[in-house]
Parts: structure tokens; sequence; C-alpha cells
């Protein structure tokens, strides 16, 4: 197929957003002895804000403002939704929550897919994260990427054309000699439009609960594998 | 000093590009029997074209350009000057020999070094070179940033503020809480006048034939170093 770079969706697809978000919602829960809460339901409450406040981005309604202002913002409101004022916490702990978003993470076979696929590949995050948030995952998951694309070097929250072809404009590469890998339909269908060779990744938990009303698409994608080991094996 | 984040400028302060391109200008020179022209002379004379051609940049006189189309201009030029037609060459061979800026070598010590960084800092390159050159250099030479940062991101040159101001940005970090590591008083002057520290990393071949003429700025800079593996000891 020719293709020379990989990028990859990071939330949901190379790292466990849902899980990980959760775990560090429980700390933050039992420290402020809250137990009225479940924090796999406060965590899919707050991502579950996620597209629509990215959404007035991507529609011009609103400035391009990073993932981590979203999230904080979102956090915030979504403390309101289940009756605890954001007020009543220390801001410094609200930004450290704020932060498990850094701190996903990866699913059991990333770190060796990853690894075999920069073998043959140059491979690189194209993510609605930030690039310090994807900065901090990497090191603190050893996710070997050559180099990392956040959304605030675009400007554009995906699936923005502006992103993708950005992306392979800053690598120096045609649309065709470069794949999104993704868990996510939109996401891959955005890529293929953009003329990108298109990778999905089966995750059992890549449900993004912001999107449970978006239509799945029928996807015909160039490549389907189960994991990044799977993929790195076909695309040998 | 309360720093998190290393920038580096790379041609001449982690990779050795006179010594690259003179033995890649070698190859080509030999290659087509040409044995009039003095390699070393000849990569001085192409670096030489380097700063007035992005200076057109700077001033706003033309449009942003990536560094591989500032190389392959001058390279053609550069040509000329000795006597050489361009088009006397298939148009293959001059880009291949263009793809000598994303081969540069690291010096000795820069992956130690680097590595010994990374263990403290989040590193990454912020050099006029484009990305794609950079993650080719970093993939080849096994260079082992967090990130990259090139200049085709910023659309901007080193010393614009933009490129400085533009990389805390990213890095979600303030400018006092930034370093950039340099072999030359111009792009250390410019990083402090954005406000970020300083490590002037003394290499004796880093002087720029296209900056002869620059007046050496007496720097005071925050920390100063043979190499990056003493940096790395500087800054523990």
């Amino acid at each position: 197929m020719d293709v020379e770079v990989l990028f990859f969706d990071v939330l949901g697809t190379v790292v466990d957003w849902r899980g990980s978000i959760a775990a560090k919602a429980q700390l933050f829960l039992t420290r402020h002895q809250i137990d009225s809460v479940d924090a796999e339901v406060f965590a899919d409450a707050w991502v579950g804000r996620y597209d629509a406040a990215v959404e007035v981005v991507r529609a011009g309604e609103r400035d391009f403002v990073p993932l981590d202002v979203v999230n904080m913002e979102n956090l915030k409101a979504c403390l309101d939704d289940f009756g605890l004022a954001p007020t009543a916490f220390p801001q410094a702990e609200l930004e450290e929550l704020n932060l498990a978003w850094h701190r996903l993470n990866p699913w059991p076979d990333a770190i060796e897919g990853l690894s075999k696929l920069k073998q043959r590949f140059v491979i690189a995050p194209l993510s609605d994260g930030n690039t310090r948030l994807l900065v901090n995952m990497a090191k603190q998951a050893g996710l070997p990427w050559d180099t990392i694309l956040g959304a605030d070097i675009f400007r554009a929250y995906k699936p923005m054309p502006e992103v993708y072809l950005g992306a392979c404009e800053l690598l120096g590469v045609n649309p065709e000699r470069a794949m999104l890998v993704a868990a996510h339909d939109y996401d891959l269908d955005a890529a293929r439009r953009c003329g990108l060779k298109t990778a999905y990744i089966h995750r059992d938990h890549a449900q993004d609960p912001s999107k449970a009303d978006s239509p799945r698409l029928s996807g015909e994608w160039d490549v389907t594998a189960g994991d990044l080991i799977e993929l790195a094996a076909v695309l040998r």
C-alpha cells in the first residue's frame, strides 16, 4: 500500500480513557468521602460532555481552546450535575483530577504494537488532546511516538479536515501515503474523505458515551485488526 | 531553577551538520567525477546561503516555506556558483543530496546526554528544520525526543519570537519554566528576550558560515556546558 506514516487516534484507540478516568475519579470521591456517586457513571458523564463542548469550536462559534480547558469546564459542570459545588473543592484538587487525562493507561497491546510499527513506519498520535497532554501521557506510559501532534497545533478538532491535512503537510507526506488508525468510525470516515488510508481497531470499550447517538457508519476500511500487535502483523 | 521543559537548537548544537553535509556532498561529487570542487567548501557555501534565504521570510517579504524547500533552492544556486548547471543532474539525485539534511550525525555526546536529560525534563528540538526533516533525523540517529517542533508548526524562523513563545504555549509551560539549549548566541539571546532560561553549549564547529558577520553577543547565560552530558550533570 506504500504507506509511510501512521497517525493514531489516542483516546479509546491507544489508551483506556474510560477505566483510567474512573479510577482517578474514584480516588477523588473517596478522598472527599462522597459515596453517593459512582465513579464510572461520573467518568462517563464527564466524557459525555466532551463532544458537545468541542462542537462549538468545530462550528466556528467559539475560538479554539485546548482540551485541558474543555475538560476543566466539563469537570465543573459535571460536579454541578451530581450536586457537588465545584467551589467546595480546592482548585488545586480539581486541577489534579483534570490531569487524569494526562495519565491514561495504554491498552495492554499498545506499547508492543507501536514499537513494532515504529520499525517500519513513522508513528504519531493525531488526537483531540493538546500537545502537552499527549507528551505527558507518552512519557508516563512509555508510548514510543516519533513525534506528537496535538489538536492545538492545528487549532481544530477532529473530524475537521484541517487536522488530517495539516498532519500530512507537517509530516511531508501525501494523504494516500498516510493511514489513520482508530477505533471510531467517524474519525476514519473523515480521514478517508481527506484521502488517507484507514485502519479500524476493534476496542470493546472504545464507544464514546458522548457519541452514543451518532449513526454507526458502514465502514469498509483498508485494514481491520483486533489490536495494535495484530495491526503490525497485518502491515508487515 | 524550576525548569520543566528543555528546547534544543539542533543544527550545530545536537548534530554536526557541517561534517555530515560535506560527507554527502563528497559522495555526490565523486559519483559525478567532479574533482575540481572541495566538498567542505561546497558544504560551507550551501549552508552559507541559508541565513539570507530565510531572512526574507523573517522580514515578511516571502511567505513561509519549509527548510527542505529553502535547502533545495540553495543547493541549485550553489551548484551554479561552482559552475555546475543544476539541470545537468537528475532531479532525483538533487533530492537525494538535499536529504543529507535529514541524516545529520549527532555529536558523540548527544544521545547519552539527551537520554539523561529526558529522565528529568520534557525534551524537544526547536529548530528551523521542518518537522519531517527532524523526525527522519531522530529516527535515523536515535535521538530520544519527547516530541518534535519544526519551524513549519509556527511558520516562522528563529529568532522570531513566535517560535519560542509558540513552543512554550504548545508545551503548556510558562517561558520562565522553559530553557533553550543552543550553541549560538543569537538564538539564546532571542529566547532570553522571550523570558526563557538559557544554556550555552560550546561546540567547536558550531560556527555557522552564514552568520560569520554577526556580532558575537556577550552572553551571560544561565548555564554553560561543554556538551550535553555535562549539561545533564549541571542540571541534576
